[in-house]
């Protein structure tokens, strides 16, 4: 929160930054909850709703490995193939932008990504973890040269030593990516822990015209005051999904984020019925959401997948065992 | 956020401010959704786990009028009568201090609270409209001279025109009152606006030596950021509640602050049994916690009455009937 904001307050609070841009990621984040088999009705519930709300970008999901990934286990929207997605996008002759990620070691990116002109996708995002950043970099340029723009989401940013944040982003500053994405995967970051992480980011990347996205977790119900916190020190890129719905404690809620920005292309209605008649449908059985074991995991810094397994075992509940189990390891 | 902080975040972020106080108020608050009926067993769960988890402050629920809440329709948390206390906490021998709170025009205070030395309390809250600022002004200087420490609770302050605010903290300054509070009731806040509420709050009680207390409700996910908020910009009397137990949408979690604060004193195992063998179990038929109508409620800064009534009624899930009810009043 800059001392300006602080000194003319209304003037800030009432006009929105032109610049900003909302990224839904529901299919692809929340497909991570269910091997990535969303039915075709959801999908384009959620491609409907994105393109009624003014939606900036929508994840169609994963470009990852067909082998790592084989379609016997994992549904569509794990490789997004150019015919299931044309099957409910069509030609996407809508303002909105269309996008998939691609993991770092886990996707033939070479092969499985066609030209930007084959393809109805828009972007392509590079997720990556710190010492797969050369790898991260050669996958950007294969996406860049293919013509698509392009963003590189550092993942677990958390774990990161600072010494090595900043050898990374003088790297990414001189590279062909469009933003660099300040991703909170464990759910554990305070807002002054965003708002310095987002000050470093962009101090490597404004002078190169990069911009900076945030990407939260909502372990400690910090995702969308995370995301605010990212919106004031200057981040324009920001991710959020239908009813939260992600990995675990799942991620900022589109919802809320749309209730808070000012720009009037957003619009809440469509988010919110298609959160009613496709998304909250699914939570009993995908199970994402806040709860006791993704906060402790948070917390701990730690990844939810231990949150995750318990919440699948018959001590579901026992939220005191979860907590010694993850104490006392130590 | 200060300038302070991220030039050294390390000096600030690892120690703690002996001057906080954390209270809570899972019995006081959660009982606007059981009017104050809760077990013997319930209760006793609560101060057990305060007194474990090194919480300062209990409020044991209102002192409130046995006219306007009659016992056959509200449980015993809502008078706060000395026997009901003292079968839960003996004389209450421990660090441990407890409250009650007494609303403005809903509590007959002048008979209803007992002299200091023959009550097991040791605070009492005044919880005040801003229109009803004269009487709570009564009801500080009752409390005061009966020898209890007090705090005036300023609810709905989102609605407050600022030049009133403004006028009742230069009367509160003079008080005899020990804490103000920044009340969010509505859940509407954002952190950018609590920054600022405690700033203007702070520098009217500053100089009085008085402090400056935080109570917010989570409509918008964002209770127990805007209390971390609250903290950086100086707040010290923080109300936090086991597993958010409060009015709709509820209040800042216990467990969260706790995990977040500092201080070795705050122990966050005895919460979370507590919430995992008391609080929890309640959850179906109570049914407070995040939801769309409470939302957005708080997204239009309303009291969250109606979202409460829509959650009873047949209409419960269809979010977007609510949402078109709620905006076409307009």
């Amino acid at each position: 929160m800059s001392e300006d904001t602080q000194r003319e307050p209304v003037a800030e609070w009432l006009s929105y930054r032109e610049e900003i841009r909302v990224l839904d990621c529901t299919i692809r984040d929340g497909g991570l909850m269910n091997n990535s088999k969303f039915s075709d009705e959801v999908v384009r519930g959620v491609y409907d709703a994105c393109v009624a709300g003014g939606v900036d970008y929508m994840e169609m999901g994963y470009i990852n490995s067909l082998e790592q990934f084989p379609p016997k286990e994992y549904g569509p929207w794990r490789h997004c193939k150019e015919d299931d997605m044309r099957r409910i996008v069509g030609d996407n002759d809508t303002p909105l932008k269309l996008m998939a990620m691609a993991d770092a070691e886990k996707s033939d990116y070479r092969t499985d990504i066609l030209p930007a002109d084959q393809s109805v996708l828009d972007m392509i995002r590079v997720a990556t973890y710190i010492h797969q950043i050369p790898l991260a970099l050669d996958m950007i340029k294969d996406a860049h040269d293919k013509g698509y723009e392009t963003t590189l989401n550092l993942m677990a940013v958390s774990t990161v030593p600072e010494s090595e944040v900043d050898e990374a982003l003088g790297l990414l500053a001189k590279s062909e990516t469009q933003a660099v994405y300040v991703v909170d995967s464990f759910g554990s970051l305070y807002m002054e822990q965003v708002d310095a992480l987002v000050g470093t980011f962009l101090g490597y990347m404004k002078d190169a015209g990069i911009e900076v996205g945030i990407h939260c977790h909502n372990n400690q119900q910090l995702a969308f005051a995370n995301t605010i916190q990212a919106i004031v020190k200057g981040a324009n890129m920001l991710d959020a999904s239908m009813a939260g719905l992600g990995r675990g404690a799942g991620n900022c809620q589109l919802e809320l984020l749309i209730g808070f920005l000012h720009n009037p292309k957003y619009r809440l209605r469509p988010v919110l019925q298609c959160i009613q008649e496709h998304i909250e449908p699914m939570r009993e059985k995908l199970g994402w959401g806040y709860d006791y074991p993704y906060m402790i995991t948070g917390n701990l810094n730690e990844h939810p997948r231990s949150g995750m397994a318990f919440n699948e075992s018959k001590d579901r509940g026992d939220i005191v065992k979860f907590y010694d189990q993850m104490t006392e390891e130590d």
